[in-house]
């Protein structure tokens, strides 16, 4: 009467802490991992026998022992790591690995940037994910998440839909707030997974900096285009921004004018803009 | 050389609060309303054409005016008014609406459940969904998140497959914590939307306290079960349940034992286990 | 040139769980306990002497130990215990234990209430505070955080001061939300705590749902001698609640009046109001 | 028989933007506003009588107001300003001002900083509160929240207080990371607010970094003396800094050494260390 007709599990929130001390100065490496598995799980389901789990509680051990075992200097080189690791199981038929980066940044001092202590740098979180499936190959995502920008000029919103309960002005110079929240997925592995995501994130701002935004769809639009144009190993990159509204304050009660200048920011309700750009 | 493969948009965090007078008592209701839709939007994205664009403020106007345009008894039913409303628009191929209820309950006094003061109920947040695409049957989901319990009997992890990163002790007798989140698809409208949530929240609970557990799983699978057994016209349903681990405290260092009597909570790491349920 | 006024330093967060198994039933409690010392702690600070110090490692561990040594039947009895044992050292002059209780509730079942599974309760987490000074009688607090209410008839604001900044309607029938966070000093320790607790808790309730409020500070002092009238042990209590606002909507550009049924709840930005209210 | 012994009201998360646009770039100010007041109001609170209460709502529309008819360089002076106009209304006898400044910074670009577009800087969030009382020179402190720090090296905490409970080891090799929260006293204001932020922070970061660290407290203490040498106008600092410990992974039951190389980090429980320094 009843069928499991889809099942996984895995372990959240495993986070790692590697350092990796030299001479001159020491890597801090702080992920935050998460390993989910299907396959051949499901008399752990329907029948109480747990003879093919693979316990949460060693997946987290492995991480930690793989980090021990392997250098590795990406997110993407680790996450590999432990998708190998999981295939390895005949039981498991999907490995999907997805890391967080901690951003951080060495701290600036008279005699530069310091050999052993840390600040949160950023902006934004460096994300990965490795989805391995038998009998295909293994495709990798990277992307950040949480990367808060804003500008006061170039953006507008006008000749859109209009119906009954449309009040909503239209504007020729709004502030534009968002996260940028982007994945893309690489059809060969670029040279240096790091040097590719600070070249995207770098190509994320710069074009939210000087796009003439007519809509938030738009400038997802422009950016997917100048990822796939800047990184020429991204296959196709997903975009999602809220809208983080900035409302111009009606100042006319107190006898004041509000030249574009004042505005409250709001949390609730948000606009939320997705879009997914492949290349052809 | 880019294509738009994929893209929606609309608006979160509407929150509508409506009271219906009557003399007797008042009813509240607190409802946090999304909206998101799919359709003939890509020149938005492409041509910075914005005349299919129907701003997510009206989406949000709509809620507020909809809603005091109609009268309605579940979140479903409120729902199903938005879908309808937005397929409307010739643009619009497909209409996502989730909608979460805050759980209000009445106050106990002496004389009884107060006509309108409130405090919050639960436990659990009650949600719906409800996809309505262009040419097809529009669907119905409910649900409930963060319906948190814990039992400290009839649950066991033994018999797992082990390995070289194994630590894990099997255990008889271990504490299960979770949150449940959990929905279900209606293959026909229930009598009552609110009914029938009410018995599959009770059919969760009650199944989460008598269920001799062997795995998180097993009991996914039991709840599973039970809900397909006790409400009918659910199709299918989807769980998802953290694994809120209770550690035991190793005492021995203070000459103590700990005959399964002191735990840690822990909130990171947490397995995250998943299975969907079909009647068949 | 730089001296240190001013130092305290302890353990946050110790999540103790515990469970007392009977043959009937077990009894489940969950504390999120905080341990803050002051004392002859200088040197740790100005000369890296740490002979003093009593690291806050050993403050976790004393919180599980002590939880196995000893039998308490409320959050104030351990919190007691656990600010005897650490006024013990010398070097000691002030203790602060405060306690946060998980509201777990036995699940409601056919059988009646469930001997070993429970769901969160409440509403409101329960708290208390005991700071013990070297050389003074040590003080209790108890108190609930997050009691979420809301009525939607007998509350007003009117009859305020005006000024050029003043938009604000006068209203005689607003929608009141709160979360009540109250915390009060018991002068003497009632027979029981937890039944103190549950009348203070209950009181604030049924306070909140039947005063004819023309404020929120109003209702504040309206609770507070309730308060002070129903507990006879309780010498002052503080409260502060937050205006959740809920904000009417202008349905007039729809062409749709507003009988006072349609509101948007906002989180941003919001009134706090506090008192301090004392038995003479 | 219950008297108001306290009390105190305000509006928080008062959430300004203002643009400033000059012909080359525009300057974004983002600030999140708290104005707490304290006089004569024991009659809101006890006998209904609303007719001193300046409505939440209203300073919020000053907030708005003032916002517009200022020019100011820091959120110290427009802090300056609303205590300034809270102060008179002659039944207001303090008033709090609390200002959180969202850390925005350029975009960089190939042709340097973009001039009106921005994203997260910081790290940390600045913030100022000014307290005016009648009959007193009014109070001003700045400060810095959420400055995440981490470092590998150069930290010990060993020679501490050993009793039955202690099981931490010793170490003279630990990873040391935290989140500064400090607020400083200005004695006199300083010629630049920004100026004196920007040194303060600073001083923080590079004496994080290079401090012998013999525990958390020592730190405090190096950072509170090198304030108070750095900026001349800091009368006194105010440090807290919880312990975000990295506890080393025990990797002997895979087989595996751990040379002070693999790590997890916890969230639960943490040690918290604050401390006052004042110069004489």
């Amino acid at each position: 009467m009843a069928r499991l007709v889809e099942s996984s599990y895995g372990k959240c929130a495993v986070r790692l802490t590697k350092v990796v001390r030299r001479a001159q100065e020491h890597t801090l490496i702080e992920l935050d991992v998460r390993i989910i598995l299907s396959g051949a799980f499901d008399a752990v389901y329907t029948d109480a026998d747990n003879s093919a789990c693979i316990p949460t509680d060693t997946m987290k051990n492995a991480v930690y022992a793989l980090a021990r075992q392997h250098s590795f200097d990406s997110p993407e080189a680790f996450a590999g790591i432990l998708a190998d690791h999981f295939t390895g199981f005949p039981q498991v038929s999907r490995v999907e690995v997805l890391v967080e980066a901690e951003p951080w940044a060495r701290i600036a001092t008279d005699g530069g940037p310091h050999p052993h202590a840390f600040t949160r740098g950023g902006p934004g979180v460096r994300t990965c994910r490795i989805v391995a499936e038998r009998g295909r190959a293994s495709r990798t995502w990277a992307g950040v998440n949480g990367l808060e920008v804003v500008k006061t000029a170039r953006s507008a919103f006008a000749g859109f839909h209009k119906d009954r309960y449309t009040t909503l002005p239209e504007t020729h110079d709004r502030i534009f707030a968002t996260s940028v929240e982007a994945a893309w997925e690489y059809a060969a592995a670029p040279r240096s997974f790091s040097a590719a995501f600070d070249s995207a994130r770098s190509c994320i701002l710069v074009c939210f900096a000087g796009h003439d935004s007519a809509s938030v769809q738009h400038t997802i639009w422009a950016m997917g285009e100048a990822l796939l144009a800047r990184v020429p190993e991204i296959s196709e990159v997903s975009i999602r921004m809220p809208n983080r509204h900035r409302l111009l304050v009606n100042l006319q009660p107190f006898g004041l004018d509000n030249p574009n200048e004042i505005f409250v920011a709001t949390t609730e309700p948000y606009g939320l803009i997705s879009g997914t750009i492949r290349r052809e």
